[in-house]
């Protein structure tokens, strides 16, 4: 039987504000991404999203990011490696604690933003991302885009890598993403990430912008949790996908 | 024979800031109270102070603080208890992937500046402050002064206590420390302070402001690194315990 | 022609995080406080927000604050007079730099949170508020709380003092507001907000928790925007202030 | 008779930390590049900055930078050309308070770190640069490098445009600066850096790194000040400057 993963952001406020309904989506997903405190994430937020992950079995994951509240991680950054290193393990190292406390460990690395889509194809930053977690934990799952810098060098270094999907993003003919400035690249209609979440969990393919139909393995699947209706949308991702036969669970 | 264990803060720099003479320092005391990037230290030198201690065979202790960069925590803030044991439990966790790093663990933890003059007296906070440290590890020591509300509150929740005096700060009768804005708070010689600290290492006793010889029984010293000159007066305090019979060595 | 002016908190997001609806807030105020950085608003917030009161013919005031964008301000701390009086004419400044390019001035300060509710009665705090606005601009009004030490050396120190009420929370026989911890502090049905903004503007009096009509003259009424309805609820306001006869303006 | 401006990075502390010998260096420039907060430069230091430099009768400008306190605004990032136009009017309004309070004025904006590079030749952060200014002051002045993006863009703006250069650092046949990462781009006898400070501004040339002499016409030089006798070696160029018989003043 086919399994996936549905992995989303979470915990993304600091503070006074708040941005992801972190209860309704940690009864849908099976793997939360927790944001660290260096792009959004302050410590008491931290602390109950471990305790509500851990309560409701949804595995914990770092969600590491440059040094930018003001920007939201969302601005790449030319972070010296050796700094680099050092902030993706000191982050892993905070959330390490209330995964612990809530009986629970962090399971694995998940960079965010503008850090993300640097290590596709940065080598220097993914391996200052790579070394970072080494540190922390050098038998760490790290989560990534398939093909990607970050995953090629994870897997060098001996750590786990786990492959992700987007239904909601349009892939190139490479199996690329389209960057978010192209027309077309995010995919709006709610029935269409549907049917692309279940083709993506069954038969690893997904259809590319030109229409074309690609190979697309990726071991979870990524939900987006902070716009209106995203989580009834990842709601119904989920029961189509129980509906056709995979099933949802986190990876080994 | 007697034994006391010295401490000092290190690591107290910020990105391209330095402070303290991290290397030096630690060729002298046996306990470093490391900045976790609250009041201070980045995650780079976190990182390096730790393989310096760990090197050295200097223990690594988490010096815990408001989150305060611009004022260095060293004004006191009315943070929420659930908000301050999460911000405790953070830093200490951020420095234990440093420590584990350099083959070492996080062994005590002390507050910094303002949090740690408010513990003396504030209930909440130095509650707070131990729930932070239970929730990181309930088998961590805690460092602070004798009397202190923290070191009560710690102790009631089954956390090792450790005692601290300064050999460079003024005392009143009741065994108080004389605030910092009182004439006579500081003890400037050189001479006084080494004399003073090796009265308290082997006799648990000092010379109060007023004259009058008070017990002070305290399990480390605390040493000051960040003046002109404050290295030299370290090692003079070391040397001059040593030549009186006294073991200087991390606590049990 | 009795006339009340209408003041709320605006541009309190930070980079990603939005809070308040200031399109829809600034429709119904004749005076918007402005976050300056320090507890909440981003440069681009802050130009946004100046821009659509300067369109709306709203008065643009400096809301300064402690510098903690964790705690959203909200946090007591013992800044050093001469440290929080310079940051008090930073924030002013750098609204200013918008508010002029949108062809208004900063017309009033406003103090924020946790430093509003310190300089009700800490003189050391409330003169470095007064110091830092005189440095910005000896002549800029600023907005607080009837009998407070604020507007108390405000005025001493000859700028403009501007007083405010609050028609959802409950005052003492004193005329001092009732701690939001107590039961009872926030006055919470709409009827009876409306209903007291009236008494407040028409009579210059207010029933106080314990039932006796106390008398309570202010130059103008805080609404809150950072809650859902509070826009509706501030325009009831409004417009039941205009069909009572009263005069919506910004004071003079 | 030749004239020429000096100019150097001022007030580059934060809350605790001190980098550059504030009070001697004024004794030497002739203009201050006062950090505005982004990079360092907390307020208080921020006005007595500027209440030193009017005593002295040198002239105030805006070091404005990058928001990145932890690198110190030596990381390039990709700041989106609205919020960076918003942040650097930001700091150019902040410091506007302290200099008039002082008695002076902001008279020139200057970019630091990262953000000084990047405006050389990127188009998009060069012009957001520039609208910053506008923003706060449409007849401000740029100080910048002669042929970067950052002066010829200010100049279509209508910006007063002032050139600069640095006797301590290699320059190529083409006149642009030698990569500090490349062997020679520092030139650290303090003879040679004296010398070509006398060459600069006499007959506006200098030696490249190839040996050849070109031209390099700038209307003020760049003295560095966070380094051990950096004072010392910025008094001897002024002291040969006088000697030469260049009159050392502030740009018109």
């Amino acid at each position: 039987m086919t399994s996936i993963d549905l992995n989303a952001d979470l915990g993304e406020g600091f503070g006074r504000w708040r941005l992801t309904d972190d209860e309704r989506l940690l009864s849908v997903v099976t793997s939360a991404n927790v944001a660290c405190g260096f792009h959004a994430g302050d410590a008491a937020t931290m602390r109950r999203v471990c305790e509500l992950a851990a309560e409701r079995g949804v595995r914990i994951g770092a969600q590491v990011s440059y040094r930018d509240l003001a920007g939201f991680g969302r601005r790449a950054m030319d972070v010296p490696p050796a700094e680099l290193a050092a902030e993706v393990a000191y982050q892993i190292g905070a959330l390490e604690v209330f995964a612990r406390a809530a009986g629970a460990r962090v399971a694995y690395v998940k960079p965010h933003g503008a850090l993300y889509n640097r290590v596709v194809r940065d080598e220097e930053q993914a391996r200052a991302v790579v070394d970072g977690v080494v540190l922390a934990d050098a038998a760490l799952p790290v989560l990534g885009l398939p093909g990607s810098r970050l995953l090629e060098l994870a897997g060098k270094a001996g750590l786990p890598v786990v492959t992700e999907a987007f239904a909601d993003r349009a892939y190139t003919d490479e199996g690329t993403l389209v960057p978010r400035r192209e027309e077309g690249a995010v995919v709006t209609g709610p029935e269409s990430v549907v049917a692309r979440s279940v083709d993506l969990a069954r038969h690893g393919e997904v259809d590319a912008l030109s229409g074309r139909r690609i190979g697309m393995r990726a071991r979870s699947l990524c939900l987006h949790g902070d716009t209106p209706g995203a989580v009834d949308l990842a709601r119904r991702v989920r029961a189509a996908l129980e509906a056709s036969g995979v099933r949802v669970e986190a990876f080994a």
